[in-house]
């Protein structure tokens, strides 16, 4: 099965298990939205909370906000939103279908990679033993001028998006004769910024409505609640403020499923120190970030860091921790040292004091930022794709299982009565007002043990608790492993326990050392 | 202190102790718009927590999901929203200020009686002893006159909403000789709809953007994946499903603090009924959520019912319960029987089967909805009303202490060294790691012990713990209860439990008798 196969299977599996549908299904959906079913909602909480918790609960200098997503539209013009958070955009006039002009030019660059590889590789099949690739790369007419072609429009391409230079990237592709796939002409209008903040009205135009906008990210949302928490709170340097909440952003090109949407979820931590400091925090941050990711066991070379080159322009360093997933290693969470840009910028519109009174040294000052960013969505997907298996049982048999870390699982226990008489579902329903206070307990009646199992694998239920006739006897229960499938009798008054030890999240945060 | 200075009091409250601040304040902020702080998040997720887990982790037959913010426009055809989610609107010429007509016209409705009852107690003092009060209402003539107008006019009125009778609305309103306040004239233009629904635009212009809309409740997430929650959960009715999210409405008149705000946050369960069961269920789910309600402590008298006399389109009946705001009894939640309404619309608008197979009956039909609906926001600010208390101390000082129970306080613990030496801070911190995985706890060493617990009364902070020279000696510290203010000696082992035992929800859940 290629990793293509296997993600389509995910995306079908996700539906088909109510993890994940499309948005608005009965109207044939809208593009790029999902909602998250019985099971998808339990795995994103689930996901939140160990963050929440990690972060929050087991940091003493870091504190938790909920800012609202309508904000003040200064908010974007001090963050550089409203003037630089665009995509240059290029139409076909012919097709009349719109492009972003700086993924036509990516597209055209990586076509003259793959040209080049297929010329050594034609090359390869001639010259047999003898070849020597390092030689014929360098050497050979074809490949070379292809190459130097290639890397004159890169550079031109990275010149023209540096200087924002909208005529240059349109230049670029009349200059390379890149055609619309739809219409198959060259005919195209000019580049035009297209601001990718959805935007709406607040109030009613008669009072002066405000053109207000649905917050991009969540960031924001903490620096202008800088002062009010460090105040409040009493923080002292160095502090961090956590968030989740929704961002939108208008992409034209959103895909992957869940992994790239127009409206999606943030969890933030914006840790605020002394200027100066922030390279040693960034270090420690993408250290303590890593073990966040590592901790829930899906293998510590399925991740790796990226570090940026490009930097953005609030930044001074950046990261990304990627992870594996079935469509390459690409970013499940950022962390990035954002100076004081947007702290300096929030001072600067607002003509408010954005300052720290740091009572060691006596002096006022602008605190620097590192800022540690993850998608939730994108963490959801990344889980759905590490703990999604496909295994042949010894029967003969196949089943999909869930293997999620059993903090994660959106339902901890089923309980199930052999049959459904005998007085065996009246145990089964006193073991569950045992557990229900505090588990996620489903009660399944329904078709063989077999079929059950299979239910229960499919979701990813770490355990299935079995009554049967020898439970009126002895008042034990088979226990069934999810991800082993081993069985073994355990008395019901040690079920609390036994389940609490497994599912508890403290056997995910013992692993942070924090 | 009236109501009025007390509700003053706690909003300020709110801000200087971090549970709510107004959004974007460094920009003046934005109306009707705010945040949530470092304890107003902790206290509405525990909030959430409380509705989320007593909903869907103890009702084997409600299921959860979180369906998109974003949704396909149809519908809100379907709903009813785009035809009938509106105020209508009127603007005074000279002021150029804009109004709710409606919102004039019950003014002056209010504003009649208030000249009534002006009129009798004029009467009253006149007459004295002998004063015959229904007489007299029955037979003064300015009273009976002023009395009559009114009558007609709540009647012209009513007639007019209920038409959607623009122009009728803009006669009474030149009929009654209503004034601008701002600037005293009649000067009036037409009356108009203004829908509350916010708009937005989604895919940029050329590829044809769509007009989308901000959802103005959750519920509709809820029936647009009736059938893929149904199906992939091999649910049976009756059941129910929940969903917590925010949900937004520009409206006009925005007010009391949290109560009415333009971003919000609902918490709704949609039940699934068969065709004429729908009141049993309804009464049912009064009960319950009333229990959930009371179940906080706060005094069951605090709350009440209020049937719904006029129904929306889609009810057959509706009761709001009510709580017992500093500013009066108003609407915390409302259960409705909203029919086949929803369901039967999408079915209309989608041209998909909403119906449900009945293996019992087997029949197929359309089921009947019971919605219990829940603003997020309100049942904070309820919290907060209903915690808020400023209390004399025998030492002739005075406390503000939040005395939120256990389970909802943002902060469960605060560890405090009696002082910053003698290795007092090493045990607190010691306390702190048996506690942090489970409780949101804090550490405090500043100011006397005194004003530390001061300012965990502020907070609602069921537990200090003091660790001084005998914990060192015979592993015991001092535990002050936030409400009696009684303290005890405990040993270190045996806090976990001590705390468990209170702050648990369980101690919530067994109220419900779910």
């Amino acid at each position: 099965m290629t990793q293509d196969e296997l993600f389509k299977k995910l995306v079908a599996h996700c539906k088909e298990y109510g993890f994940i549908f499309p948005s608005s299904e009965i109207y044939d959906g809208l593009g790029a939205v999902y909602d998250y079913g019985q099971n998808g909602v339990e795995l994103k909480n689930n996901i939140k909370r160990y963050w929440w918790d990690s972060m929050v609960k087991l940091h003493e200098n870091i504190v938790g906000i909920d800012a609202a997503i309508f904000m003040h539209p200064r908010t974007w013009e001090a963050s550089g939103h409203v003037s630089a958070f665009n995509d240059p955009l290029i139409d076909n006039k012919d097709s009349k279908k719109r492009y972003r002009a700086d993924v036509l030019i990516e597209e055209w660059i990586a076509k003259q990679d793959e040209k080049i590889e297929k010329e050594v590789e034609k090359a390869r099949k001639r010259f047999g033993e003898s070849f020597d690739e390092e030689k014929y790369r360098a050497t050979s007419p074809r490949v070379a001028e292809t190459a130097a072609r290639r890397d004159e429009v890169h550079a031109r391409f990275a010149e023209a998006m540096n200087a924002n230079d909208l005529g240059g990237l349109r230049q670029i592709i009349l200059d390379c004769e890149i055609a619309c796939p739809i219409s198959g002409t060259r005919n195209w209008t000019e580049v035009r910024q297209f601001n990718l903040m959805f935007s709406t009205q607040m109030g009613s135009t008669a009072e002066g409505a405000n053109t207000i906008y649905l917050r991009p990210e969540t960031a924001q949302g903490i620096f202008v609640n800088f002062l009010n928490v460090q105040k409040t709170g009493r923080m002292k340097l160095p502090f961090g403020i956590a968030q989740i909440g929704k961002a939108f952003r208008n992409e034209i090109v959103a895909r992957q499923f869940i992994f790239r949407m127009r409206e999606f979820e943030q969890m933030e931590m914006q840790f605020f120190v002394r200027p100066g400091e922030e390279m040693k925090w960034w270090n420690q941050w993408k250290e303590t970030r890593m073990a966040w990711h590592r901790a829930l066991g899906f293998g510590d070379d399925q991740y790796r860091f990226h570090d940026h080159e490009k930097l953005a322009h609030y930044a001074n360093a950046a990261t990304d921790i990627e992870y594996n997933f079935p469509f390459g290693f690409k970013e499940v969470e950022g962390i990035h040292s954002r100076t004081d840009f947007d702290l300096g910028n929030h001072q600067k519109f607002s003509g408010k004091k954005m300052q720290y009174f740091d009572p060691e040294t006596g002096e006022s000052y602008v605190p620097y930022v590192v800022e540690t960013s993850i998608g939730v969505d994108r963490m959801v997907l990344q889980v759905l794709s590490a703990a999604y298996r496909e295994e042949q049982l010894e029967n003969g048999e196949s089943r999909v299982v869930l293997a999620f870390p059993p903090a994660l699982a959106p339902v901890k226990v089923a309980v199930m009565p052999l049959v459904k008489k005998d007085g065996l579902p009246d145990v089964a329903q006193r073991i569950i007002d045992q557990l229900k206070y505090d588990f996620n307990v489903v009660y399944d009646e329904k078709d063989s043990i077999g079929k059950r199992y299979r239910r229960q694998d499919a979701v990813g239920t770490p355990f299935c608790v079995t009554v049967d006739h020898q439970t009126l006897e002895d008042g034990t229960v088979t226990v069934r492993h999810r991800d082993t499938m081993q069985q073994e009798r355990v008395a019901i008054d040690d079920l609390y326990r036994m389940v609490d030890d497994e599912v508890s999240y403290r056997k995910l945060f013992r692993k942070l050392n924090l």
